[in-house]
């Protein structure tokens, strides 16, 4: 692996690069964003060597490893542009937060079972579970997977690593990162739960708060002055932006929506039994959880 | 204030105890606790200097004041058996995290319209912003209230504060906290959304998770391993005991039924719209709920 071109550097993107130096890479990294402010910090920043100048060179990379790092609909269509244009020798792989529709079409148009020889690139699905509320390059940090889970949905049936995937998972580790293979309809159902519920649970109350008190000036006052950790907690990812989540939301509908309809009727029970001991065994459910985690 | 007697020594009473004694107060502090072995570490970490030996004692106490620290259902009990011990000279506070029942029975046995003269003890309804997700004498800091908020609501018509209550409301400011007024009603509209509601949100999540994933090790393993910052603070407080949130379910059932039913609805709303514009429209909402915030 000697060249590595990154295709969306906001935080993850730059992320990426400024990890694979820090950690010893001595290759070339270059990128591209469709936003040229976010690629003109991510050069500034050094997370890339090299900005290509316009679009159209992203098809006509030569480097062995393309990291998808946009939102989830732009890597479903970068994935249809280069699919036709990469050779066999080259690798791409993605961070995208669903991995459904995109293992899906690795599998239509990138990876071939073993053994067939049709000249395709081959597609690793990745996604490691590390972000923050807000983007962008401005924020991105070399430590940002170190000790992250980096997800790998590679799904059964493919053809097996070849050597760049291989040096890429090293990469991954070496990132400090922990990988996990799970199969990609587990990954969404998963997430749903761990990721994307929380996040719609956020904008929904945050977005309640906004539209309970925002013309009542003293209510608004008391929210910020008395509410704590609890509610900075409950709220902080009501700050993330809409951009990056309607993909995850597009590509991932069922399984949130079947999150949000089993909170929904949990929260109506809870709301039925404030007063009878039902609510104690909520609590004791809700105990014996946090217990059981680290 | 000479003598102060902290009924009820677990995380918050004890806290009290450590904050006075670390802020120079040099008068004695006594406490009180149904549970023995809490009362035991109180008085092995110092929160208090003396303990009482039963429960009896409580209501011949000569403390200046009485600090009720008890859930808020035990507070009401202790006001009903205190009111016709006390003498005027003294005052009674509390730290219970709803106001409005609180209130209204200190109105009724305690506080007397300025000018009465009737012989009864003073109430000072408060409540320190503070608190963790585990509770206990053990995990009580001088610092708890450092930079917290320490709501009070006394409501309008009471008996102007008296000496006591000027030197109380001094005391809570060397502990560290800010000290804000609020009307009752007010107090358990606003705490419902900044407190009540995250902890029963915490509940839920944290109990269908449970449900959803305690016989299926694979997912409950993946759950732990992908789970992050985000499914961390959505259910910290799923750890929070039930004893003492039970008091606040009982007493500030309405507000907190209000609060849960507009989530619903919201989440809802949420789920029905994955797919469609309106989706940006809540998390726009949800930002500008974020970026009003300090």
């Amino acid at each position: 692996m000697n060249k590595v071109l990154i295709v969306g550097t906001g935080l993850i993107g730059a992320s990426v690069g400024l990890a694979l130096k820090a950690n010893g890479f001595e290759g070339e990294v270059a990128g591209w964003d469709a936003n040229a402010e976010e690629l003109k910090k991510a050069l500034e920043c050094k997370a890339i060597d090299r900005a290509l100048e316009r679009r159209e060179a992203v098809l006509e990379t030569d480097a062995d490893v393309v990291v998808l790092a946009t939102p989830v609909l732009p890597i479903l269509d970068w994935m249809q542009q280069l699919a036709p244009k990469l050779k066999e020798t080259q690798l791409v792989t993605d961070v995208g937060s669903t991995k459904g529709e995109i293992t899906a079409l690795a599998g239509k148009l990138f990876n071939q079972p073993e053994g067939a020889q049709t000249g395709r690139a081959r597609f690793l699905p990745g996604h490691p579970m590390a972000g923050k509320e807000s983007g962008g390059a401005a924020l991105a940090e070399a430590d940002l997977f170190r000790g992250a889970t980096w997800l790998f949905c590679s799904g059964a049936g493919w053809m097996a690593g070849g050597e760049l995937e291989m040096e890429w998972r090293k990469w991954v580790v070496r990132m400090g990162a922990v990988m996990r293979e799970l199969d990609p309809a587990r990954h969404d159902e998963v997430c749903a739960w761990v990721s994307h519920l929380p996040q719609m649970l956020a904008t929904a109350l945050s977005a309640e708060l906004q539209d309970r008190f925002a013309d009542d000036r003293e209510g608004m006052a008391a929210v910020q002055a008395i509410g704590g950790r609890a509610l900075r907690e409950m709220t902080r990812l009501g700050a993330s932006p809409y951009s990056m989540w309607r993909d995850v939301a597009m590509t991932n509908t069922k399984a949130i929506a079947e999150t949000l309809g089993a909170l929904e009727q949990r929260l109506a029970h809870v709301r039925e039994n404030l007063k009878t001991p039902e609510l104690r065994d909520e609590f004791a459910k809700a105990n014996k959880f946090r217990a059981t985690r680290s």
